[in-house]
């Protein structure tokens, strides 16, 4: 449950309390070379299937792990073992969204060794996991095309924050008369400072090349393995 | 924004005084004759399409007018007037759902004589909506095909709440090779505690006859009405 606190001092302390666990979390991992994102997005966006495509296209340039946040059930985590993806559950009962002290517990007993990338596919929900920093690096949602034309002007503040949207689903386009590309981008241009966009389908495999690319590009160096060359 | 508070007390003080107002709104529902809905669902799932449809088909029997919930944009309560349904918009700004006070406020200046149906259509997402009571007499949920099949799993309070499950989008099956509607129903059977699941398209208008009987069997006697009969 969350709450819409009106006692301005109890928002404030929280955020400040989540924020310096989210800074713990980032030098985590920073001194581990890895580089941590944030995806979001609403219930049944894609968030899974984006992370699942990756694992069946990267043929190992990327080392991805996740950390799947539901409110109950195994279930993404045990759809992202399966694709060869090592993850772990956090179920957050009835909370909205993660927030980085629960984030801290579970990195406590998550391997880290040898991973390039986690992912934290977050709640699925448009609203609050933008407010709460995790400690990432950056901040990616999953928006899929069934979702209709304006859901970046109704949820602004989650695209603001995003430094990349995954435009998923693309493939059922065709079966949407109503929705159109060029509409998204504008409602996007709107309220993202730097658009930045991939049109994705997890089915057909389009642009899962690029999501991967704009990973590597912010892959982190190993000390260890800095040392070692 | 919504916080996810620890001290308990602030919890159940905004739960205690939501729940005062649920009750004066509902009074005010039961004055005027009016069966209030309160109709959540994940952004996208189809909600406003819901009403549209709803409107195309009922032709005068039930007078149904809206509330429109988002936390910005006029788009969903604009699009229910085109479609000759009277609305209003409550814009959250921050908050992931509406609550008792904002609804009551709202009430202040909408006019409810003539109707017959108040959907109060809630802020989409799939946690915190289920919380707060708004003084409504059924709570319904739309659930788009297009989310998957687990979601009720993944998100029970929110189904094991609902009166009704309107299984939107049914007209993109044929598209979806990996979702089953069995599957879907045997999500729903394992957290409604009496399952009860409309098929539905806005688009072919399946479903919608079956909706707007149920909403008539919910119609409640007008005062005025009754002392002229």
């Amino acid at each position: 449950m969350c709450e819409k606190v009106k006692v301005d001092d109890v928002q404030v302390r929280i955020l400040a309390r989540n924020d310096s666990a989210a800074a713990h979390n980032a030098e985590h991992f920073r001194e581990r070379g890895v580089v941590c994102v944030n995806l979001m997005g609403s219930p049944g966006a894609g968030k899974t299937a984006v992370l699942e495509a990756s694992a069946r296209f990267d043929r190992g340039r990327m080392r991805i792990a996740a950390i799947a946040g539901d409110l109950a059930t195994e279930n993404d985590a045990d759809r992202l073992k399966a694709a060869g993806i090592r993850a772990t559950s956090i179920n957050t009962g009835s909370a909205c969204h993660l927030d980085a002290e629960i984030v801290h517990r579970t990195l406590h007993h998550f391997d880290l060794d040898g991973i390039d990338c986690l992912v934290i596919e977050n709640i699925g929900n448009l609203v609050c996991p933008a407010v709460y920093d995790l400690g990432q690096a950056g901040n990616v949602v999953a928006l899929s095309v069934t979702e209709g034309e304006d859901k970046p002007l109704k949820y602004p503040t989650m695209f603001a924050k995003a430094d990349l949207v995954l435009l998923t689903k693309v493939d059922l386009l065709p079966h949407l008369g109503h929705v159109r590309i060029p509409a998204i981008m504008d409602s996007l241009a709107r309220v993202m400072p730097r658009p930045n966009v991939i049109p994705f389908s997890a089915h057909s495999g389009a642009g899962v090349e690029e999501w991967l690319q704009w990973l590597e590009q912010r892959k982190l160096p190993k000390k260890m393995e800095a040392q070692l060359a």
